[in-house]
């Protein structure tokens, strides 16, 4: 049986693990594509390097468009990430007709649509599973196994630093820089950790998978986004002591009239009862809700070596046996083509505290500004006396843009020392 | 846009909210196929009975292998479950090129074999992600997903009615006969509870998993089954006070030398801590352990008209799709061809508790059977004095057959009072 020819275009933490499970399991994966898949030819930077992996030398090259252009190559991998060079090189692929696994989420959130049209027009697959929740097979149930069916909201814990660095401040009581220079120290968070912390990780992955929720086409660029950053201690422990735990969310979450839908990446409090309470550490998971499935939960690792590798693979197997089938996997799907509505009209719960002077009348003041912007309040509770006097209350549903405005109320409100911190509560209705 | 013709077999709890994703869901399956969707016949037990759904009389009739042979019939559904006439009915279709989708989780796992050759003789699909697990997208990542993978290990609650009583056993104390009673009253269990209780379905359910986690045939017959109906609120409260939960494990697992697998059903102890503690309820979870991806988990609702039907309509919109592109889904992959292990080369570890005379010499002579058999114990400790003086000990892994023979040994002492509980544990190594 003649091999398909496979280049891979990087070979560091991923691109090392893909050669290595190509090589320890090439008789599985030949019984399960039905022909042998065979390396090509690796593109890196440098070739001196020392790498984790045993290479062949003469697979090596520093020549990435001359690679993906060969004539012999039948699918190429691509684990470089960032925009460019990628983008060309994927686009050079899939326009030559060559099939492409990708588990850049940065350039599919940034311009999917370029990538999903080159290979409308070359004929080939473009497969991407790895991008989204790294070894969590997400994408193909949510774009197959879900496709009779109308998703009404995803919940994703999709960034595993940012959740080791929630999960040690919740369980150890450890203040955010703590927490991250741990993060830091065990090779969970970067030396700069700007994409993890300020959530743009997860944005392009909310974009992602809003785009195959909803059949609509979504970048990384219409996510409203918030990091965790300002998140305290303080902040931790109170959503503690009323049953609830911080975390980093993305939410892609369908109108109640169904012809919209709102993306977002924010920290929120959910309740310790729900599913995504229990994931700990670096793991990720994304809770999904179907008219008709409901709850459905996805849970793994998220990043790694290995566990990314894992997906490359799958994905790798399922566009081979396309190509020896003479067939395409389903391409992107945008036939809904909703608009994606600003984070205004979102509906969400807020969690608020008040530094309040401690005299009659307080309250009333403060219910009359919410019930001016429409907004309901759902419990309100007074905590400590004197200077020490907080008033702690939980909103029901609103737009976003009314808890905005009645935050702003509150600033100005002379009877409110301090707005001691905001959050938005998710997964309890 | 020629519309792809549907017979539907089965009008019951599945098959009418099948008719009606189909109905109001119409344009969004017709844009995700390709092509409208059209009801072509509904086949049903009796025509006069009153149905939970509207349906053109026209449409329904008694002979089903007329509506699954009709040259215009592109694609059939089967939910009518059982082994006939469902098994001949689908082979019927399959032989003539029809594609079918089925929930029949009993036939897949008595004689899948029979329905896989039909398929491939037509070159036609067979699609049956609704019989595990219901509406959780659990066979497609199993098959697809982590194709590229090595699944070590997949660790299942696969059947609501069982978790439903455990978790009320757990949750209230109450014993398994007012549980099963409560879970009648509540719909969650049938008149006549054996399926389910005796982990008959959960079994069906294990095969078909072990099948596809490692390419190759198992049946229904292979799998090592025992059910809950022995389980006491004694034994739910011991496993608790130790910080462990009861639950009917579906569990398959690769040998340590790869070389063949066991598949067994039976409740077991896992900690409160592993992610499988956490599902309440009728819920659904598995959870798998790949050699390069890690831990995965998929929690959902396992049953019920709506999530099942969800998971037939997804698989409805793949082989409708892989019609038009003139091509098949992936097929059976049985190439590893692995035998299944009798229980007793399976390795696990065990919770047992003793009665046994408080006086001293007992614990040594009891350590010195487990040593014969050589099973190592993790932990022993006794509870209480006297009369009531009871050894609770747990082992480490050992192979099932020297547990068995260990507690067989343990029954014959004359120290030994009684074997009060044994429980295998699960999900700590």
């Amino acid at each position: 049986m003649k091999p398909l020819k496979v280049a891979l275009l990087g070979c560091g933490v991923v691109g090392s693990q893909v050669i290595r499970l190509m090589h320890e399991q090439a008789g599985d994966l030949a019984a399960r594509v039905g022909a042998p898949l065979e390396l090509a030819g690796v593109a890196v930077r440098r070739l001196g390097r020392k790498r984790d992996i045993d290479v062949d030398p003469a697979l090596l090259t520093t020549d990435a468009e001359a690679l993906v252009t060969r004539d012999d190559v039948d699918i190429v991998i691509e684990v470089i990430g960032g925009i460019e060079p990628a983008r060309s090189l994927i686009v050079a692929a899939l326009s030559r007709g060559k099939s492409v696994v990708t588990a850049n989420k940065a350039l599919l959130a940034e311009d999917g649509a370029t990538l999903h049209e080159a290979a409308r027009s070359g004929n080939g697959d473009l497969y991407f599973e790895a991008s989204v929740a790294g070894a969590i097979p997400l994408l193909r149930p949510l774009r197959e196994s879900l496709a009779g069916d109308h998703v009404k909201r995803v919940l994703g814990i999709v960034n595993g630093t940012t959740n080791y660095i929630l999960d040690k401040m919740d369980s150890t009581g450890a203040s955010f820089t703590d927490a991250l220079e741990e993060a830091q120290t065990l090779g969970y968070a970067e030396a700069d950790p700007t994409a993890d912390v300020e959530g743009f990780d997860a944005a392009a992955k909310a974009a992602i998978l809003a785009g195959l929720a909803f059949h609509s086409r979504v970048t990384a660029e219409e996510v409203h986004r918030e990091g965790i950053t300002e998140i305290t201690a303080t902040d931790v422990a109170s959503a503690n002591a009323m049953g609830y735990v911080i975390k980093l969310l993305a939410i892609c979450a369908r109108s109640d009239d169904g012809r919209s839908f709102g993306v977002r990446v924010h920290p929120a409090m959910i309740p310790r009862s729900h599913p995504l309470a229990g994931v700990r550490e670096a793991y990720n998971a994304v809770f999904v809700e179907a008219e008709s499935a409901g709850q459905l939960m996805f849970y793994g690792k998220g990043a790694g070596g290995a566990p990314t590798a894992s997906a490359v693979l799958g994905d790798l197997v399922a566009v081979g046996r396309n190509r020896l089938a003479g067939t395409r996997g389903p391409e992107e799907s945008t036939y809904a083509d909703l608009a994606v509505h600003p984070m205004g009209e979102t509906v969400t719960r807020c969690h608020v505290a008040l530094d309040v002077a401690d005299k009659p009348g307080v309250l009333a003041r403060v219910a009359d500004l919410f019930a001016k912007h429409d907004v309901s309040i759902q419990t309100v509770r007074q905590e400590g006396h004197g200077d020490d006097a907080q008033l702690v209350i939980v909103t029901h549903r609103a737009t976003d843009a009314a808890l905005s405005a009645t935050m702003e109320g509150l600033r100005e409100l002379d009877i409110v020392r301090a707005v001691a911190s905001v959050m938005r509560v998710e997964g309890d209705e």
